[in-house]
């Protein structure tokens, strides 16, 4: 049974369910920062799952971060799993732009986090709809 | 025409190719930290490079990472494509351990980098060959 672990839970907002994975929002408004979940149990590795499952993931992750990179004109996609604190598998999909709080440096850790403000989280739900993510059911 | 990055070059050292990827070891002996750079021209997002060439990265990447931890002990595997800085295309499989210099936040800036001791790197090139990684060819 997959269960989200509490800690990602806790960091993120739920934005909809690709077949694999499910799409989070980090609760940090620095950057566009987008996680997804493979909806599987036990998994931490990437190489923990079945071939069938990573083709998918490679699917989803390339798949959005193009979609991203156009939608928030990034000048850079960040793609990552490190999961070195939540060891649930989960990948990175982070848009980067020259000037953002962190750049040019990789985003953990680096500055605190930042609230969105009414509405932000909304939009950024609405700029998804409008890509039309193939497969991508909005929570 | 493919060329390796400058900045790439200078911190890291060559290990080996893979059908599509050179093999790198970063300079910094905190960690094993390795480097996949697809041998291609003008390639700085996944999604630039052809799908036969996406499927031969991740299968590079996933194969590696997969014999790493085994062979290095990791307790977990970073695999990340950040290139803020260096914008040619270039995978980071990096072996983390509890309690390693940065544990357990992420490399890229955090602790100065150690310099390898003589026979080190040696030491590193004979586990990889001791591993009989697919395809790969020893520099």
């Amino acid at each position: 049974m997959f269960e989200m672990d509490s800690r990602l839970q806790q960091d993120s907002l739920v934005l909809g369910e690709f077949p694999l994975c499910r799409l989070l929002l980090s609760k940090d408004a620095n950057y566009p920062w987008f996680i997804l979940v493979p909806k599987r149990e036990g998994v931490s590795e990437l190489f923990d799952m079945s071939q069938e499952d990573q083709a998918q993931l490679w699917k989803e992750t390339t798949g959005l971060a193009e979609a991203l990179k156009g939608e928030f004109a990034a000048d850079k996609m960040n793609v990552a799993t490190l999961g070195n604190v939540v060891s649930q598998m989960h990948m990175h999909v982070i848009v980067r732009r020259h000037g953002d709080a962190a750049w040019p440096a990789p985003v953990w850790g680096r500055v605190p986090a930042v609230e969105y403000g009414p509405g932000q989280v909304d939009a950024i739900r609405q700029r998804l709809r409008a890509l039309s993510l193939a497969d991508y059911q909005e929570a």
